[in-house]
């Protein structure tokens, strides 16, 4: 029997790719072609327009990544909002701290929620959770609608392709911090440093001009390009507020005090860049 | 024009490809299938037996990785051995400590030396070195006529496939720590940690059992399987010992003191399998 891989083609010069078992659902949604396959070693993989965006195996650290650092970093988070995220993963993250009241999801593609309900079952279904409320609709003109709303904001995007290319915008971080309580947090998918370090560095630049405290983090997840990705944090709270508190029970993937610290050092040519 | 790329097939469930400007070598030497192309973003790049072993653009944080960390981590390193390491990355870095009297590097292939010197002019031709000493043989051998004798050794390889596969074994392991010299230290390629986490784990024991202060560290190499690569530290005196110490000149592109602690600490699941 010949061999199915599914091949991402992200970056011109580089691809990656993963062995296929099984191809599970390929439909054109009303925003964009979405797919899930069964991997042979990764698990369960969802797919948009193409680009890898998790699979089963490795997107926890995604997930504890992008929601524990602003989480702790906040005292007593109560609303949080993540834009994008309709698979649920950073849904079940934020859920796991006891001082959450309210958890909006402003995710366009209720497709994304729909299959992930049933192809990622161990983000366990977060969405009965009372506290959960999800939102099918663009985030630009709800961020617009709830300014100083938010103790934390999670941008849990796909990449700047596209429809999303928007999430990446001056724009949208500018509406972001408008809709943070102060002191409030937020992190967003940023992207890798050795294939993006332009969009990374001016994203940076907007993100001083908006906060006091913004710092940029990194996580390995080898089915990313590059084999990780990073995040900007951004808020007038620094990160290191988070560093000694204790953890909501179940963060036990990627997490831990020694890469909490360790996601924010830098390699230098990459730290010299964006820092100076 | 239809587009040429490199694919990588080490693991059976997961590729990664970089696109080819022109093949510059394909040659079948006495050992291996050694080709060296012009890729497009990473630029030359060294393949050996169909692995892609080096690039020219994300190859720095690898050399600085398994030298730096066991070099600044011993005091006043005078004798140095490399195993494997014929492109010369590596023994540029470790001859950038003036307290090195002679760095041996131990490489079975004359070829990777000859076609690294012409194909990767960043390496500075560290042969010409009075200090650089070459051995084209096999390093078991060279290891047993040498015990107590090295302040540092590197095992700077290829992959556990084929010839490579005694290079990780604890046969191996067992001479290396014997070649040292008291309270010298050892770095070796030591694999993926989400792919390769058994492995690991036994290399772990192995060199629990043969030094006091056993340590894994990681560096992000895109290029490589799941965008990283780990490495055991093997020694009696603790890595954290280097932790203060200033670099040698020209140590600028992947080390900084935060890389060096950052680079021990690991992603909670696999902290959890290797130490427990």
């Amino acid at each position: 029997m010949s061999e199915l891989w599914l091949s991402e083609d992200l970056h011109p010069y580089y691809r990656k790719s993963l062995k296929i078992n099984k191809k599970l659902v390929d439909e054109q949604t009303e925003y964009q072609h979405l797919q899930v396959f069964e991997t042979e070693f990764f698990g369960n993989t969802l797919v948009l327009d193409g680009i890898i965006q998790l699979t089963e195996r490795d997107n926890i650290g995604y997930h504890e990544m992008i929601t524990h650092i602003p989480m702790l970093a906040v005292k007593e988070p109560k609303r949080v909002l993540i834009v994008g995220g309709g698979d649920g993963g950073s849904l079940q993250q934020v859920l796991r701290y006891s001082s959450v009241e309210e958890a909006v999801v402003c995710e366009l593609d209720q497709r994304v929620v729909d299959h992930s309900r049933k192809y990622f079952p161990a983000f366990g279904d977060p969405w009965v959770d009372p506290r959960a409320n999800l939102l099918v609709r663009d985030a630009f003109g709800y961020l617009e609608e709830n300014p100083g709303t938010f103790d934390v904001i999670i941008s849990d995007t796909t990449d700047p392709i596209g429809m999303a290319e928007r999430l990446f915008s001056d724009e949208f971080y500018n509406l972001m911090v408008r809709a943070l309580k102060p002191g409030g947090a937020a992190a967003t998918q940023c992207e890798q440093p050795f294939f993006d370090t332009s969009l990374i560095k001016t994203i940076y630049e907007t993100s001083k001009r908006l906060s006091r405290h913004p710092a940029y983090y990194y996580a390995q997840i080898p089915t990313y390009p590059g084999g990780g990705i990073g995040f900007m944090y951004v808020s007038d709270t620094p990160w290191s507020n988070g560093l000694n508190k204790p953890y909501p029970a179940g963060v036990n993937n990627y997490l831990n005090p020694l890469m909490h610290q360790a996601a924010f050092a830098l390699p230098e040519f990459f730290r010299r860049e964006l820092y100076g």
